[in-house]
């Protein structure tokens, strides 16, 4: 059994905390948020700071929003890798660029950490039930290091290569596409209502059609139900669509498509829906063309 | 037993002429390819003009590319519909505007003729099984008069409406999600070759994420293999996109997303590729980009 801390305990943190320390890892969670510490230690998390704790430490997970966040709990004030054993292994699971993969696994090699790019994929509820799909690259130490707290937490790791990068590459790749479906999705439900298509005949036939997605289905059902309940918010795309057009930029490459997704993404923030769930760009499309979606009637 | 007419035997209406045929009707097939007619007859087909046949028919169905054409197969020079006996019925099977299908309703009716709002989805392969999907709207009794030709070619029919138009409009929008998401995987698949994603693993660990889509799963390997033979073409989606914007246009509803992937299937179209398989999109970006796709290394 293995000693593990996870930084960040949001609905994916909390959940990877919860399935590693199921599989009867010590487990400690941390988080800026306090009330979440206390109701993972109330959960049999181990009580302690990470300072306290750190050099008995054999993994680190790290499921904060960004790269600025990830790069403060790795090597800001009181940053947990300069604080570590000597083969330990820090997995890092934002969304990051590639570029900054590589230097994060850098500095990690520096101090004798080994360090997994490890993006995952899958929502809130496969990652409380230890079923992510992680997008990983690493050397192969940092796959035998990172092992116990993989097996805890994934169905599917996709081993993507000895360094860190390709993990980021692909968990990009990913974004652009499931991003681009949610708003595309959202502007096709619309469409259709203009067209006399009702939002729950437009779930049932399209999802049997060739017109479907993993995000259609996913998504869909939110609008009509009228249930924003953010499970994955509105707030993720701007970051996330905007770290592949970064990226894109620097490769000169096109992303047109990408760049309008995002833009809608905008505008549902600018609208105030920043926090409810990503479903709600459907409302900026409503709002443009004057239409009332489910919920809404009053 | 029935008597069915189809018009125009390309890759759908050949598979659609052959699976009826297969049932056991009495089938005749007719093309401006004469080719195709000959072939058709020489599997099974029956002899005979449109004209010699036409107050026989009990169906016909109209699978050919646009409305113009469907205009002109029904109500043209020769046209079929004032040659059919009271009580037939015609299945439109092409892409068409709602508007367009209530028009064609009501023109067929002042002949006594029943119209079956009958856009298809599936692709060849299944329009050959008879296991198309169906997006039908009319009356009850064209449905009562399509039934044999819809049991033998539809493995789902959707029934969406008890007259024409909501066959139709479900179909744009079906055409508009299937669409962008052929040009978004190409976006996405290239976008992924920037960042050292190889196509083939793009396949192989997206279809298994979020991201993935219908279109993604079929239309994706068509890249990997280098093979562009055009089960559907580039050219369907500056027809089936533009049809699309026409209507929201109309709606005043704004789509810019689909506007967007319809200039990079445009661009398609002005390299030459209009006649390769749809996948063929992702060329834009590569030339673009500058990079090298599969089956092009020489």
């Amino acid at each position: 059994m293995s000693n593990v801390a996870i930084f960040g305990l949001g609905a994916m943190g909390y959940g990877i905390a919860a399935s590693i320390q199921r599989a009867g890892h010590t487990t400690w969670g941390f988080d800026v948020v306090a009330a979440q510490m206390d109701r993972f230690r109330s959960e049999g998390g181990a009580a302690g700071t990470p300072t306290e704790v750190a050099a008995s430490l054999d993994a680190v997970a790290v499921v904060v929003l960004n790269a600025a966040q990830t790069e403060a709990v790795m090597f800001g004030d009181e940053g947990i890798v300069p604080q570590l054993r000597k083969g330990a292994v820090v997995l890092a699971c934002a969304t990051v660029p590639p570029e900054f993969a590589r230097q994060m696994e850098a500095r990690c090699a520096a101090h004798g950490v080994h360090y997994l790019d490890a993006p995952i994929s899958g929502g809130a509820a496969k990652a409380a039930a230890g079923k992510l799909s992680i997008m990983a690259a690493g050397t192969p130490d940092a796959f035998a290091a990172a092992k116990p707290v993989l097996d805890a937490t994934a169905e599917t790791v996709f081993a993507l290569g000895d360094e860190a990068g390709p993990g980021s590459a692909m968990k990009a790749v990913n974004q652009l596409l499931a991003g681009v479906h949610i708003a595309t999705m959202a502007e096709a439900l619309t469409f259709g209502m203009t067209q006399g298509v009702d939002p729950a005949q437009f779930v049932d036939v399209i999802s049997k059609c060739a017109g479907s997605s993993w995000m259609l289905e996913n998504r869909a059902p939110h609008i009509v139900e009228g249930d924003y309940t953010p499970l994955s918010s509105v707030n993720i795309w701007p970051k996330d669509l905007g770290i592949v057009l970064d990226i894109a930029k620097q490769a000169s490459f096109s992303a047109p498509i990408t760049a309008v997704a995002l833009q809608q993404f905008i505008a549902a923030a600018g609208m105030g829906l920043g926090g409810e769930d990503d479903a709600a760009v459907a409302k900026v499309y409503a709002r443009n063309a004057g239409l009332t979606l489910p919920g809404d009637e009053d």
